[in-house]
């Protein structure tokens, strides 16, 4: 990671593109709130602020990439017939519900690991779903169906439109606080890592923006080690069923070179974050969202002065399977506190 | 349950008093957002709104109430030296919020069934903590320790200012929200339910307001089809802690009885309705408040034309044990539907 040199931005990916982005979506999309815990900020003596983007429409920020996505389309007259898109879960129910606004018949591919909540959220919002035994069949697929002359492929992440549509989400943040030092993003394929990243930069070029991954599913971070885009072997086993793609694309990956930290989480610690910042913010925040906790906390723990951070909580489609994973132990005997003799 | 008499209100108990305890409280409370799920609307073919007082501070409606009563002596210049009060929870940590604005010293009286969580946070606001074996035998204690000079028991429910308090969520909805057909609300002590009636009659007479118990509780409900006040014989087992009260009071009865409904939820609807207002709202909703939207659902399966229903969400505060047992089995595989022929 080099904090010196520029970040890759053209014409396409840069802060006038996430505005022109958020003009096009903003009635589309839910402007969602800015939480906070007063009990927290006591306990870690920082001030943190959540966007909470599990309250956007379909429970997911994915949904702004989408519409950047479509609403470019149809800024160019170019709406497509048929939609594909391939998705681990939001990005699926994401195209879905933007494609009902526009009445465009879509169909979902993803391997059969996707949540049946996710799975079935998709359909509700009118799309078809075919699912592959393993997430890179079904990237494979959607490749495929997406060579029909008037069909468009709606990529998940690797794409101007789609990381401009994800920076949305801290443009409105950005704008509502003011003096952030850091802020924390889940990161899948990276798409709103690079969108955050950009818009984070526009706004104090001293703001850090650090990218978190389950560290089951460490690809991203495999990848900024060798300086080279790394592929999970097999589909990984995590809570954070949101950060477990494959790999990121080569679009996202010279933004993720940029980013100023980079955090690896254990499977407990994406559990234990769920279920306290599902208690004091009272939302259901999903565990690829409270994964971003832990980094920001060992990030915290390590300053030496007050400190302004802004989390983005990326969704919350939690599957009744993963509730009871997240709530096997009892975390909630052992709150969160950062000592104030280390500080 | 007669709708033909006039409510039992008193000028201490009315709609007038509800607005004074909202104009002492109004800014020590949070104003709470009105939330909807479009699925779930779709779905069910009505229109649900949903107060949600799992977002206000302590996460739940109980600090309405609780500031009512000390912003009542504040006005009348007998603030106590010390404050001492009963619950099963949430009217703990609302007294121990509200009295900490004051800097009143708090001692909290509750059965040793409290749940840790709650528990904790009534400590984490500075309230002592005294534990007895029975709920019954921690009411007596506390109403031993009120007889001590410059303290004051703060009752959870039986009490006007209380009342009025706890009305004021139904009115700051009903301000924001017209032509309400139906209001439901859980019932406790009969605290929010009355002032919930105070309130709804106010702004239209024929608003059915509508209480609701835990089947494993019910001593309203016993209550109510006796015409006395009835008492529960032993400590209930129900996921719904917030309205596992012994019994109403002699001042709440009144209203309860003028209510033009009333319902007792089972144990798995309780767990099934938190499940999915969980995951279609994205909020942390306690089971208590879930547990309405069961009489809810049998309300509207009864209704010929669409319907528009509020809900007072009255609280988000759930311990780790109430998680494991609600997401004990997979809801969500099963979506809450009324079909259109049955209309």
């Amino acid at each position: 990671m080099n904090n010196n040199s520029r970040l890759p931005i053209s014409n396409d990916v840069c802060f006038a593109a996430i505005e022109q982005a958020h003009a096009r979506i903003k009635d589309k999309v839910k402007h969602t709130p800015i939480f906070s815990s007063s009990l927290l900020n006591d306990w870690l003596g920082h001030e943190i602020f959540f966007k909470a983007e599990c309250l956007q429409n379909v429970g997911a920020f994915k949904l702004r990439g989408a519409l950047s996505f479509i609403t470019k389309l149809e800024e160019k007259g170019q709406l497509p017939k048929e939609i594909v898109a391939n998705s681990s879960g939001n990005h699926a129910q994401a195209v879905a519900y933007a494609a009902k606004q526009y009445n465009i018949p879509v169909t979902i591919f993803a391997s059969d690991t996707i949540s049946p909540v996710k799975a079935a959220a998709t359909q509700y919002y009118g799309a078809k779903l075919r699912t592959f035994s393993t997430r890179l069949e079904a990237d494979e697929a959607v490749q495929l169906a997406s060579t029909k002359a008037g069909t468009v492929w709606i990529p998940p992440f690797n794409h101007v439109d789609i990381i401009c549509g994800q920076g949305t989400a801290a443009l409105e943040a950005f704008k509502e606080i003011e003096n952030i030092d850091a802020v924390f993003t889940p990161c899948g394929g990276g798409g709103l890592s690079a969108g955050t990243l950009i818009c984070a930069k526009h706004f104090a070029a001293t703001t850090e923006v650090i990218g978190v991954e389950p560290a089951a599913a460490n690809d991203a971070a495999q990848s900024l080690r060798s300086g080279k885009i790394q592929s999970l072997k097999q589909t990984p086993v995590t809570l954070a069923d949101g950060a477990a793609t494959p790999k990121v694309g080569d679009i996202t990956f010279p933004f993720l070179q940029k980013l100023d930290g980079f955090y690896e989480v254990s499977e407990k610690h994406i559990a234990y974050w769920t279920q306290w910042l599902q208690h004091l913010l009272k939302l259901h925040v999903e565990p690829t969202s409270a994964m971003c906790m832990q980094a920001n906390f060992e990030w915290l723990k390590k300053q030496k002065s007050k400190k302004r951070v802004l989390l983005i909580l990326s969704g919350g489609n939690i599957s009744a399977q993963s509730m009871q994973k997240i709530w096997a132990h009892d975390y909630l005997i052992s709150p969160p506190m950062i000592q104030l003799d280390k500080k």
